[in-house]
């Protein structure tokens, strides 16, 4: 498929310029425009980041745990696929790529419906996904690239029977509709409202960094800072701290106090709290310590990525235990809430949820697992005079 | 908890006797009056069963999987509890306190919602679980006994803001009710159409021994054997096998070939081969080998515990690997598809789904993760130069 993605980048782009042309003339909004542009850089990124998926190592067949039990027989947790995973996204071209190999490289089949928006060229690239897949020998149809109205979406989602698990990526309108509908069980992608907690702020130039980090190196992605929260004892160098992140650019919501050190700043209401800007706008607030910044996380935040800024250890341990979120982090940027970075090879999303997999999700969170069970003739009740002797002795 | 039931022994009979009679003046099936009935050796065995659990180790805080990577971070996802957790079960008492306590060590708060049947016992060791609560200093409400309608069972299926899992245990009916009308992700513990495949007959005494102890131990419980499946080659001595079985008092349905053999057998139908008898009755076929074996227990069978007897190592690792069930074993009864045996202390139940959990379910398969990372300073872009310095070094 790297090989397809080269050979074919032109035809890719052309069918690309249909959709975008078509987005345009509909009038769609110069956001859902850009997303949807698939061109070569972009394609070409997409075929070098399938040669690491093919060489990451297969999770199938990997032992989960094993032992010998002393009453001989030996047991194992193996590693196998799921088996169907339906994948709805947006306009995004490159989830077909993506999404696509992960799901291969974990031994699923995949029906990946991408936006409409994206047709011609997810259409082209699921022809390419086909002709790859029967060049390597495997089965045709373990990738199905579908379009369709939102109405046939949905008759998908009541296929409990036939596809087991739906993961869809994108805004919370299509997540929300996604779980919704379903009958199959859904590993949602929701929201990431992350915070920022400076607890002590021992370095101050490392605390901006971390707070630059986490808001401007992509200000569009999940788990990007959203809040940012400042002990009251940290607030005595609030101006030093939030100068810097105003000059790069940042709009800041502050609360009540914050404003009263600098009333420059624009005033935060509490629906702030709750907003996802995925821009460059950061709402701050000022907090009694760590036990009002959990409160404020668990409240407020979704669940996602959080991160605390301190020297010392109890609050960083009390904060670390106490918020309920997926990923939670001590001196580093939220950016690092991110499967490649973590060592997982690289990751197919970042999951809300908390059953199955929690946080990134990797080439081993799309399996499941069998028991292996080997004995030697082994009985639980006594059945003949043999069997129990021979039980006896192991 | 156990203390309470100890002490509240006539208390908990008395309040049974009051379900019991109610039962048996509706008319209830001698069934359903039996699996109500909560004498003292019940009582007492789950006091006991309740000092098992205490013992176990608490899967809370423990550390899943931990690294430190190049880049100086250190990564460790920890269990945590999944939240709330409703069950949904039929008049089975021992549920209350089995469930109540599994759910309560892994961290979990629990609604307890037992068949309207069993509703005066299941109120009175739910008062007891809340005075033992708050003996305990915990808070009252970490179990909760409900009763109420089935239109309030619903209600609660649809508050997915409050309750993270559901477990419906019981009958088909129930399940299937509970994971169409629940909006909460379910965990679903479906029916056992399990199978004996006898592939070769190495020691006809093991293989006999293996089929009663997997039909004849406990032929109501849901890994119990309900097809034997028997190999050409094997089927030569065919009559030896089946013959301690009937005498056992196990009702035989067999194949065609296998009547050939011995006609004084009832002939079992394409249904057959479908069916949870939970009864001392086998259904038996005679297969070309194991490759039949496996495409008849992926189409008959439910996903839940299959067995093959063989001395053929690569017959045995292609049963392993295609059947596609929770439990597969290789020379061993189906009995052992059991959280206690298998070492993971006690089981809450056998999960027949394939996300998050699988087969048997222990403590452990009732709690999530979240990943705790740790850094000093680690951001991903490049913001000041004291930090670049600073992460170059590392």
């Amino acid at each position: 498929m790297a090989e397809k993605l080269e050979e074919n980048t032109e035809a890719i782009i052309d069918a690309n310029q249909q959709d975008i042309e078509a987005a345009i003339s509909s009038g769609l909004s110069e956001n859902t425009v850009a997303r949807l542009r698939f061109g070569e850089q972009k394609i070409l990124a997409r075929a070098r980041s399938l040669g690491k998926i093919a060489g990451l190592s297969d999770p199938v067949g990997q032992a989960i745990r094993e032992e010998s039990l002393s009453i001989g027989l030996h047991v194992k947790r193996v590693r196998v696929p799921l088996g169907v995973i339906l994948m709805v996204y947006e306009a995004r071209p490159h989830v077909t790529v993506n999404a696509g190999a992960f799901c291969l490289k974990s031994g699923n089949a995949s029906i990946l419906r991408g936006g409409s928006e994206a047709v011609h060229c997810n259409i082209l690239l699921g022809q390419l996904w086909q002709e790859s897949l029967v060049e390597a020998g495997l089965p045709k149809n373990a990738i199905q690239v579908v379009s369709g109205s939102h109405q046939e979406v949905r008759q998908l989602l009541e296929l409990d029977e036939y596809i087991d698990l739906v993961i869809p990526r994108g805004g919370k309108g299509l997540i929300r509709s996604v779980a919704e509908y379903s009958r199959i069980p859904v590993l949602k992608h929701f929201e990431g409202i992350c915070h920022v907690y400076v607890d002590k702020l021992g370095n101050l130039q490392s605390a901006v960094d971390i707070v630059l980090d986490s808001k401007c190196l992509m200000p569009e992605v999940c788990n990007a800072a959203e809040t940012l929260l400042v002990s009251r004892e940290a607030s005595s160098q609030l101006k030093e701290l939030l100068e810097p992140i105003r000059q790069h650019g940042v709009v800041l919501k502050v609360c009540d106090e914050a404003r009263r050190i600098d009333n420059r700043l624009e005033q935060a209401t509490d629906e702030d709290w709750r907003t996802e800007y995925l821009d460059m706008i950061l709402s701050v607030r000022v907090v009694d310590g760590v036990e009002e910044a959990i409160e404020h996380i668990n409240q407020y935040g979704s669940h996602h990525t959080d991160t605390i800024l301190t020297s010392d250890e109890s609050h960083a341990a009390r904060f670390v235990r106490e918020v309920d979120s997926g990923v939670v982090l001590v001196n580093a940027s939220t950016m690092f809430c991110d499967g490649e970075s973590l060592g997982m090879g690289a990751e197919i999303g970042i999951s809300t949820d908390k059953l199955h997999a929690r946080g990134p999700m990797g080439l081993e969170e799309l399996t499941s697992y069998k028991f292996v069970i080997r004995g030697e003739g082994h009985v639980m009740g006594q059945w003949s005079e043999t069997q129990n002797v021979a039980n006896q002795q192991q």
